[in-house]
């Protein structure tokens, strides 16, 4: 029996752990020290109430014999498909519930998607960019070909004349750069795509972030996408879902490759290794979309937005270049005066008593950037920011 | 791009398709006809009380502040893996918290577990079968060696001398023939791994119908068995979780394989391409492992048991040759005077109005036998055997 030795060639993610040491070992050298975290890439507010009522009557229904329910459709319960369909048609987007796949989160989907396509596939892939889509294709002994972010592309790279490829990754508003293509920008990308066949698998994880009602929220807002691309999207940072499990995730019936509808693949792949989620999640995920659940979840959207706003106004006041901030609960920022990513690390750390996460942890073209995220108290926020100008002022 | 060609060779799983429209052709042409289901594979009785319970709590939890749990470990909260550890402690066999793996059901795991093993190993799988081993090695274009089951060998197909393979799959209790291997056999499968460097994947997800002592529950109480096989499990049928989505997979760290360990291989990609199980869903998991629970769903076994029971008396005193029926959930049997499977499900439905499930969906080794399932209610069980008798006497 063998393994599969293209795990082999897998680099070990020291970056979280490394970081859990040093601030580990900041604590116990400092005890007194009260450390802020911007660092976190997990939602802090609880589940709305629309959520958890939801929830509790799901529980209920669960625990009686005239309103249990076993297995349901592995593409997900069409109640909430059909709610997936509603909040696309007020996007402007019109996609059938059988569009519609909803699973356990879009890392889970955006891993098993590969299980579809080809191993020769040439993958194009951002950097820096969100792990997941590297390590999957290592996995899988994938040709990766990385298109570098620059603060010249406001990391937000597009692909030159002649540029190969037959899949890429796209996620916007993006983590780690909090940066948001434009429509005009994603038209390329699908220009380029319908031109060479190829497909863009498009993470589309924090969209419910963007207010400039200007700005793409699906790529299916751009015409003839459907032709040529996949949504992956979550309740995770849209609801706080991170902890219960819920994403959804688009194949247009229009996708078609080798004469074979990508829609029709997945549909096999999903009822042959997947289960469908659990009822009671898909229930509360139901929940987001009513009038109530909406509101109450852009609320939290509103508390996190404002997070960013505060560390975006002191920034800009201290003239660290910066890109998110502004529909995103991501800035990344230029490590000042040319300090590598790790470096200005523990100058927050050991200075301010703030932990953020270094940029080089996304890839070589992270090096000497700086990721902060929103989702932490306000108060914390305000008082991370004092902490910073009194040291740089 | 390309898509995954291997997926071309699945064959459409027209069984259960075909199953429900035959049925509703019946039913359309038979209006007045009380039709009886024993072809059900899902659990029918509502979710016990401790497990209710367990999870309005957790609900709770989520919707406040000081109690919401975000981001969960991708591997399954300690709590809920320390208590499989002391559900595994009970039968003899012992495991350590960093050999569990929580997941959202044991089909998922079956089929994912693929991703760390080499495309080139030989997989050997019984035939009849859970469709899912098959299916899942096509799309990955492995080579399947089938070893058959028939009523010389009980539908417990043991290796012969000589026999190669790299990759084994069991299931026992088996899906669908209700066989159970015993303690013996077992172990002629595990020399037979740790001769070859093998591994078997065992697939457990019945193991909770077993009632008789003797027979093994786990392939980890066999010696040696941790340095060859890795065990799946659920809780869809130990508890009714089908709706819910729980199970669990035990990897050993004595399991290593090309000097690696098949653990270690397994939680890279989980930590990569799955997020770990809603915390809900996990909290009532682990309520199924107290005491309370424990009691409660072990009651509602033994009523699924007692259906069986019935089933296979009555069978028995017909002179109709099976396997099953006891320690399981499901009864295999030889169809009536050779007919074929499909023979069989006509005559059953147009004589009887009882639907089961053809054999011959189970593979070509399933052709003239038909399973029957003690997922149904007590009353119907015995209804249904009424109907046989009275043709058939």
């Amino acid at each position: 029996m063998r393994i599969n030795y293209n795990f082999l060639n897998l680099k070990e993610t020291y970056i979280f752990s490394l970081i859990a040491k040093k601030v580990n070992d900041y604590k116990q050298q400092n005890p007194e020290k009260d450390i802020i975290s911007l660092g976190i890439g997990d939602v802090t507010l609880p589940l709305v109430p629309a959520v958890v009522n939801a929830m509790h009557k799901a529980v209920s229904d669960m625990g009686s014999a005239d309103t249990f329910k076993g297995y349901g459709e592995e593409q997900g319960y069409v109640f909430l498909r059909e709610a997936v369909c509603n909040y696309y048609a007020r996007k402007g987007v019109s996609i059938d519930k059988s569009e519609v796949f909803i699973s356990d989160g879009a890392k889970s989907d955006i891993g098993n998607i590969l299980d579809i396509l080809d191993v020769d596939n040439r993958v194009i892939i951002p950097n820096p960019v969100y792990p997941v889509y590297v390590d999957t294709n290592i996995m899988t002994g994938r040709k990766i070909i990385f298109i570098n972010g620059s603060p010249e592309n406001n990391f937000l790279p597009l692909p030159d004349e002649g540029f190969q490829g037959d899949i890429v990754y796209i996620c916007s508003p993006n983590n780690p750069t909090g940066g948001v293509y434009t429509k005009e920008q994603l038209k390329i990308w699908v220009d380029w795509a319908l031109e060479r066949q190829a497909i863009i698998l498009f993470d589309s994880s924090y969209e419910a972030f963007i207010r400039d009602e200007n700005m793409p929220t699906s790529i299916f807002q751009i015409s003839e996408a459907a032709r040529c691309a996949i949504e992956f999207c979550s309740f995770s940072k849209t609801a706080g879902f991170t902890g219960l499990r819920c994403g959804y995730t688009v194949i247009p019936h229009d996708l078609v490759r080798d004469k074979v509808s990508l829609n029709k693949l997945w549909l096999r792949r999903q009822t042959t290794k997947f289960n469908g989620v659990s009822y009671i999640v898909q229930r509360g995920a139901e929940a987001v979309f009513t009038e109530m659940g909406l509101r109450q979840t852009k609320e939290q959207i509103r508390y996190y937005l404002e997070n960013a706003r505060i560390m975006a106004d002191n920034l800009t006041e201290l003239g660290i270049w910066f890109t998110g901030g502004k529909n995103s609960p991501y800035i990344w920022l230029k490590c000042p005066n040319s300090m590598s990513s790790w470096d200005f690390f523990d100058f927050l750390l050991n200075r301010c008593s703030i932990v953020g996460t270094p940029g080089a942890g996304f890839g070589a073209k992270g090096e000497g950037f700086f990721r902060l995220t929103a989702f932490g108290s306000k108060n914390n926020v305000i008082e991370a920011m004092e902490r910073i100008r009194k040291i740089t002022t």
